[in-house]
């Protein structure tokens, strides 16, 4: 997706609206490619500290109004739609908008939609863009976008999206993009219960997890994903990056499309149990990957940590 | 796994049985790296073709009998064990035999023990060594192979294996690589299936193929397995690379070794039956892949060749 | 449930709405237990025919106002409504209104807790009383209902239920005998494709169907449903009694209350993907039972109808 | 199959070799219908005690030789194989042979085969007749058996068989009423495990487990069996009457047909992963009617005991 005839970096001015872990990562990554971005956060201080990176601040989300483009990245639908339509929000004032809007945050189809049409009243142009990866990823360089809504407008701004990270890919039309995310989801919750089924059968076949992931990871069957999750699995830190009732969620998106559509998913379904199991369990501060512990209980096993360094594959130190 | 006390290349004479696809590949990458490689091949031919990158051809397998190590990349286990314990096999001779014997063939974990008891008997050391890859796989460095057997023997040859692409991975005494070997295949079976499943909801939701795998691949759920079975989904292209009836046989393995540990596995048992359902479609010449065909038609489209160039992420050209 | 100090039949006077063939086949049963029905039908013809077993005519829904019990068996949430709370309907006056509502359709939990409500506000005693079993069921003596609501007026009318057929089983306030017949429809879908599976395992081993099923029938396995549906099965006979998109539609009500329950549930999960599969397969204006026909497919062989006589277990002459 | 044209109760001498819980009923109910029985059993004391019901008793086997047909019905493939070829077994002494072998046991169709076979080598017709139902079940009158071998002998002896309960049914030559058992059990597994997941959904909506079943035995979906498994799924009463390890052994043969006929069985194998958990949890020695109590956990909620008293259908006091 290198596109050879990529504007100058700044040709653009960028308003960015949300420096949380991930907006920050993705903000920075901007700035450093040289890049104009200016940053909005509701905490101030997270949006001063990407002014080390050649960020500016802006005060309120009125300042970002007259930029080309605006990036959203939020926690909820409901933080969208506040900042985006809300009071005191970026399309409050219909005689100055910016003229693109790209949101690269989790969001229902049905929110996308809406606040497209929002944007689509105002003569804004609209981007659903969610991504794949966390902090860590983005910050090693391993971020990647689906993105969907009118292809010019995806032309305009992808050399922006290229910046951060492994590239983006347009897939199409309105809300595409979020299906796009959800099916890659329930692929990550089928990996996941299919890693515990293997792993435990590994173990106890009378091999150690940190050997037998390791093979794995390097095989060709490991991805960014498996190899980030490892850890977990090693030594049992089941502290959340996402939680077993986040991942029900998205099974939850994922069949209801899969009924509207007329396509049986036999395996996301026999993974659906699982994910279900997992929330049942009662466990639903910790991170999903405890479908590895329920994978255990019922083949009569407790887990040990092995208390082994493991590398994530993603450089440098702890996300969190 | 990089071993910084490596022996200097040609340190260890070494044998190699075994000069198909994927053999030559290997034995070529030795080569390649400086080691000292005697070639012996059925077809001489295929031997004679390793000379371009340093190999020496041996006449007969008597004549490696005398290396430090022989490794053997042969197709079935009636192959292995020809070549070794057969008429003229490297093991024929009991008063002159190799310090160590490396398979990197897939076979049974019976055929596996039979064949270590066999070194066993002549006082060589036997190491189980099973890759993760195709030919292309190998010429693009992507190997990777899981090993187990004696610890000491395994850290003798580890800078061979190194040389052969990702790196080794030990996990253990005896048999252990053949059913890691095994959880890798149902792990492939199981990512398929899935793929083939938010593949077809990708694509009845208004997605073409290409850029939703496009986006998969580029995710942190991507792996060289996913890119390099993209072309086949995409263009429907199913020149076997591993039949649905291989496929099969390694989930019957999978499962008996589940059977046998007691593990319970829904989701590969789910895919079980996806698979079974390949071969029972009686396309059993053509690629596994077409799992996404019977997704297809369990979903009530029929898929048509998008006939976009796509990359395997291999570089170079077509493999076969 | 026989309850030994039953009321002398025609104690009450019941009202019926709605003969079609399940519920003429209802009315008519009471009718000859000796009880005092009236009845009433959109289509007058239909009513008329049940003079002969002693049912009276209502001319109008407004004439069975004053009814101690009024039975409603009607085809959907909306004939429901209307009958009950529309222009004319059961409730319309408040000055006149039947003590006791005793509902046997199959509606939605939400429909039956609307139509609870407003007799509620009337002053009106309600059963949810959903049925197992079609017209021939009934002709046969094989009904039975399932209930909930006020255990009192249950009590009051479990004579009644009594004489439709097995009996009733009160199971709870509420609407949980919706839930019951949701998990009821649930066990119809996964013992169908258990039979489809194991009918095809035991023809490709080289058994009839029809031997096949009248073992399985005349064994601890077999239920009146096993039986009624076996002459689809030996003679594929897929004239509908229940359809591929309202079994979905009940597979659909049973995993959303799973899901809201917290409640994995596997097998009913492998089943829906089937049963979704029958519906993707176009083939949604025939019966259900051709899940048989998919799974023969899947395992590569194309069923040929056995015409063999197979009695369906309920006595008399064909359904429909 | 009732035969109008049955024999004389008598007309053939009949030999019975096994008379454990299953063996005494079904001889019992053979001598009662008037027919002429002699039996033998290890432990003579089980033997003499069907003298009251007019059975004689035989010293050893060898005095059933010169009967007509001998049943055999006995615990293992084992037992059987030393009551027919063993030493003082039924066909010792090539001289003297019956003329027909009935073997209701369930053996694997291994055993089957090698039984006819030695039978063939003799002059002895043989039929596999394995059975479906318990000691109570048998005493109730509800035993059924499946037939299979030569279709002359099934006719000289069904009047026979018709006497032992709801009848036999001939499936084919050779051992097909084997696998005819196996699809059986594979259901019993299916509606056992569908049984728990709607039953704890039922539960976790409010109802009694005693009230949902007693409903859905009443319903069309209620068979011999769901009737008298509900007593262990109200009061949690696991005494066994069949296990995991029995059931997983009967998945283990059922899959395995399958495997070989090529049809792929999704629900079954699901039902598979749940057997083989509830062997994996360690309750091998209990009923496995604990795949209720499995669901239930992974559910999140622990099952109590309802303390009703539950008819289990088939009359009289306890089986054991």
């Amino acid at each position: 997706m290198m596109d050879t005839t990529a504007p100058r970096p700044g040709s653009l001015k960028v308003g960015w609206i949300g420096a949380g872990r991930m907006g920050a990562a993705m903000a920075s990554r901007l700035a450093r490619a040289g890049e104009d971005v200016t940053v909005w956060n509701r905490t101030r201080a997270k949006a001063e500290a990407l002014t080390e990176v050649g960020c500016a601040v802006a005060d309120t989300i009125a300042d970002l109004r007259g930029h080309d483009v605006v990036f959203t990245m939020v926690s909820t639908p409901a933080d969208l739609e506040q900042v985006l339509v809300g009071e005191g929000g970026l399309l409050a004032d219909p005689a100055r908008v910016p003229a693109v809007v790209v949101d690269c945050s989790t969001v229902s189809t049905e929110s996308s939609a809406a606040m497209r049409a929002a944007c689509s009243e105002r003569g804004v142009a609209f981007l659903a863009a969610p991504v794949s990866g966390n902090g860590k990823v983005v910050r090693a360089g391993g971020l990647s976008l689906v993105v969907s809504g009118p292809e010019e407008t995806y032309e305009r701004v992808a050399h922006l999206l290229d910046h951060l990270g492994k590239g983006a890919t347009y897939v199409g039309e309105g809300e595409l993009a979020r299906l796009a995310k959800i099916c890659h989801n329930v692929m990550l919750g089928v990996v996941t219960q299919c890693l515990a089924e293997i792993t435990v059968l590994a173990e106890k076949g009378g091999m150690s997890r940190a050997a037998f992931l390791e093979f794995l990871n390097k095989s060709v069957m490991g991805s960014v994903f498996t190899t980030y999750k490892t850890p977990a699995f090693v030594n049992l830190d089941y502290t959340p990056t996402f939680t077993p009732i986040l991942l029900r969620k998205d099974f939850d998106l994922g069949l209801a499309a899969a009924r509207q559509l007329d396509v049986p998913m036999p395996v996301a379904a026999a993974t659906n149990a699982a994910v279900q199991a997992s929330v049942s369990s009662g466990r639903v501060e910790e991170d999903f990957a405890i479908l590895l512990d329920l994978q255990a209980h019922n083949s009569g096993i407790t887990l040990k940590p092995e208390n082994v360094q493991v590398d994530d594959g993603l450089g440098g130190g702890p996300d969190q």
